[in-house]
């Protein structure tokens, strides 16, 4: 399989985790391409028209997409313990996890965007502050939830691992463990598990 | 059931189209709430940290977020006929084409946001022009799809509505008919359809 990722995503890396927690990751290639906001990338455009990342182009001929749609996908492929409950309440639970960190992710990014891509002077402080409130409110939570983590790490773990390592890859002026003393405790002691380890943002 | 939406979101169209194809909108309140990028309403705050639209409050006491959590929700209450497949490739091509059509969605809210909510002067051409190529490109696939569609209505079809509505709703100057022939038959021929006609656009 080809997995199409910068090592900066941090949808990419959720799946990229994923993988290697389920022992896949000898079967993927981590193929990296470019990515803009602004600048179309027509190859990556021919495999999801949206020109995102990641995109997943399986075994046997499929392209798969976005990053929920991937993991799915992977942990198909075996019979191992679930990440993602399949029924019942705890599957409520944790696809309602997943769709806070996604949209803590996307409105990162947006920040992202406007901070460093946005020609300065068309930059709009409210819009950044109102992503970022997002963002605080979710780490809010995420701080409450992870009281009943103990060693789970599951998509809702693996989710707040690729939230919180972007938070620290491109706004470490934000210092989000001050007010989230658990989930920093959390997140540093996670942060030495090798899928971890071995997907930390750069670029 | 109480769902958090206003009539403008194609969210929240998701959400209110499925409802009503599966003979449940008796059973949902559906609650008009403020929402904006930029000025923070706490009440919706309280029950989705991302302040966004749709959230369902189930029966149950349960907080659902996003629409494809509740979306898969409102399926799990009924022995019906499943509008999202439950495994195999068939699944996989369907929850492509809901990412799709979210990720259109998200362009097409974000080019809104730039026109109408983003001071004037503080635009940047080249953001909107980034978001409507995707949505461009999604058109294009959407189009070259549909002529396999036949009488179907599911997941795919239901957020290929709410894509096309939302563009004749917030941006009627696009003209996104021209060039796209067979999704506009289409989508005349499925606008009779009570839950669409239901479920309009308006705000």
């Amino acid at each position: 399989m080809q997995l199409l990722m910068t090592q900066g995503s941090p949808f990419a890396r959720k799946v990229r985790i994923l993988a290697r927690e389920l022992g896949l990751a000898n079967r993927i290639d981590e193929v990296i391409v470019k990515v803009s906001p602004v600048e179309a990338n027509p190859e990556l455009a021919r495999s999801n028209p949206l020109a995102q990342i990641p995109v997943l182009l399986s075994d046997d001929g499929m392209t798969l997409y976005d990053s929920a749609v991937i993991c799915e996908y992977l942990e198909s492929l075996g019979a191992w313990d679930r990440t993602m409950p399949s029924s019942g309440p705890a599957r409520w639970t944790a696809l309602r996890s997943q769709a806070l960190c996604d949209g803590m992710l996307n409105a990162a990014i947006l920040c992202r965007y406007e901070a460093a891509a946005r020609p300065a002077p068309l930059r709009w402080d409210a819009w950044s502050e109102g992503q970022q409130r997002k963002i605080a409110a979710g780490l809010t939570e995420l701080d409450a939830q992870c009281a009943g983590w103990q060693d789970a790490f599951d998509m809702t773990q693996i989710g707040a691992v690729c939230v919180l390592g972007y938070v620290d890859f491109r706004f470490s002026d934000w210092a989000w463990r001050d007010g989230h003393p658990r989930l920093a405790r959390w997140f540093s002691h996670i942060a030495n598990r090798a899928s971890v380890l071995e997907t930390v943002p750069a670029g």
